[in-house]
């Protein structure tokens, strides 16, 4: 059995405090949370979960998930876990494939765990090579409890219904690919799904799920015909689904990516989404899978295009004073490292997404007019591509 | 006057929760709190600061007190206020007159600032120097407004008085000192005071104030001579005072510099002590004017032998690889530059304290036994050199 201890916080004030900091149960560098179980506007629940520590596999499984799962009774072999699970593994394989495909000889070293109460990951890592200096693409699945207080809030239960602690499942893919060249940009996406189980204890007291993810990227320098591609290959997903999903996700992105102490994003955005839970479920998953399949058509051909452009040592210390922001944003706000490294989630792969070298210098200012300052107003400044 | 506004949260379990981002009122990279003024164990308030846009100045001033501290009714120009100002702005003069020495050639780079409702600061920085990468040694004086239940809870005052919010004065150096050759260690060290005004609300309630502190170094390598020189010289200033301060200090410098996700402390330690008032305040004056006096002797004659050692790529990749470690501190677990970064202190100043350059290899560890493996033991198992 799983040996999840869980904590619940539920004071308004601490979480306004902390906003930069909210606390999630994403222990295997992904993010989950429960606001759609709160009803009172901005309130969040902020769950400290302790998950055991992994074990070291020789062999990929062909599936992470419990036995249970498996049982004719919840016809997993349909269930969104098991289809989601799937998903992150065969897009996995073909991001992994394609970054081969275009290094041209080094290859990703693969890392599998799991853990005894269920759940594992696997970690693909590809360092030092000739076009990425660090490309990580990771998946994993949780399997976790969530705290009574955290169902009790959600709609279906009224005060007088006390589930006891309810078991949730999350599995994510999370992947950063930090190019050499500095004209070569840096990416990251990450899709996730979290399911609840319904409470045995309460009738009627429904299984909640939810999606979340995003695809953004990072270039030192700007090419709008570059961030032009990349920004329509995420808006052509998008509209297969929903015409609004493209300037709301642009919007979340540009909010979430931004680095508060510096009054800048990280990068020139993409999508972000959280706690979808509002459409149907097939079609989020649906989503999902498209959004995961739009990151080589949306990323390769740039990394294609910029990888052997001669470069000098300024913009190579560009690209670094870059990285440096890239982890102070993941170091102090991004909520699946921060929470990662509270609950001891795998250390190397939460930490996967820095940089292989940052850089910082004091006080530096771009020059007004040259490249990087336009770079920089782009990061202050988030502009519509489109 | 100061538009400083304060909340206060005291929630035990958000503590608990956050405890390795505790928020204490450390405008500009130092550290403040007020865990004395509350009774309870395993209890702390925690506080938000936002303080106000500082503004360039072109001279130093003689002093970053307020004229109302210079008063004779106070008799400043003997208060510990005072006293404590004068001595941190002669140590960074020296600690930088010595790394100029060092340098042969380079020098620091000074920006001056204020803010309009009172106190400021000097940030010296020499970048790329033939000795150093980045070194950085900071003087700032903040005024602020300690929040009344952050008061009400001081022994002093009974719950049925309450006064309103409490004005305090905070002082403190800062530096960080990260040479080029992966022989010769990074320094931190940071000395600062904190005291409040006596309430005029509530009759015979005091003036609170606190010592904080340590000088601490990291090392990429161990030399023996250099560990027990560094800690002996920090023995030396502590048993002037006291003989419990160096154990007890050295101890908390271990447990405070302690990198949680990692399970390894930042470096070989030193001392650090925080929240000091158990003891005569001339004397806690004193020693922390001793301890900053201490920098010097302990460190410059360890850079003298070292900045000239013959190194190797291997050698200069491992001191990027501990400098990752370094950021890894700083910007997730140390107070100052936690809470600094929250509450619009001066960003620049704040991340001085960052390496020119630090790099992060996934799952990177050293071959049992070779000097690398010592001097990562030596960070999860902390020793006593002396």
């Amino acid at each position: 059995m799983a040996s999840h201890s869980l904590t619940l916080f539920t004071s308004p004030s601490s979480f306004n405090l902390f906003s930069s900091h909210r606390l999630n149960p994403s222990p295997s560098y992904f993010t989950l949370h429960f606001p759609r179980l709160v009803k009172r506007p901005h309130f969040d629940i902020q769950c400290s979960v302790s998950i055991e520590k992994e074990v070291p596999e020789t062999e990929r499984p062909f599936t992470f998930l419990r036995d249970s799962d498996g049982d004719d009774t919840q016809s997993s072999s349909s269930s969104v876990r098991a289809r989601f699970e799937a998903m992150i593994r065969a897009a996995q394989d073909k991001v992994c494939e394609a970054i081969e495909a275009v290094e041209g000889g080094s290859k990703f070293k693969e890392d599998v765990w799991s853990r005894p109460g269920g759940g594992g990951g696997i970690s693909r890592v590809l360092q030092d090579g000739n076009v990425w200096e660090k490309a990580g693409v990771n998946v994993s699945v949780v399997y976790g409890v969530m705290p009574p207080e955290a169902y009790r809030a959600a709609k279906a239960a009224t005060a007088e219904q006390k589930p006891g602690p309810v078991p949730f499942f999350a599995a994510g893919i999370s992947s950063v690919l930090h190019p050499k060249n500095p004209f070569a940009p840096t990416l990251h996406f990450n899709y996730r799904y979290f399911e609840t189980d319904a409470p045995k204890d309460v009738p009627g007291a429904p299984r909640q799920w939810w999606f979340g993810g995003g695809t953004d990227f990072t270039p030192a320098y700007i090419f709008e015909e570059d961030v032009k591609h990349f920004h329509s290959v995420q808006k052509q997903a998008c509209d297969k689904f929903d015409p609004s999903f493209y300037p709301r996700f642009k919007k979340w992105c540009d909010d979430y990516f931004y680095i508060k102490h510096r009054d800048e994003r990280r990068g020139l955005g993409g999508i972000f989404f959280d706690d979808l839970n509002d459409y149907d479920q097939e079609m989020l998953l649906s989503f999902a899978t498209e959004c995961a399949s739009s990151v080589i058509p949306a990323y390769v051909p740039i990394i294609e295009k910029r990888k052997d452009t001669p470069f000098n040592e300024q913009h190579k210390a560009w690209q670094q004073l870059r990285r440096g922001r890239y982890v102070e944003f993941n170091l102090v706000y991004d909520r699946g490292t921060t929470f990662g490294l509270k609950t001891g989630g795998r250390i190397e792969s939460i930490l996967v997404s820095l940089p292989l070298s940052a850089r910082w210098e004091y006080d530096h200012k771009p020059e007004e007019g040259t490249e990087e300052w336009k770079q920089l107003d782009a990061c202050i400044n988030p502009k519509e591509w489109l």
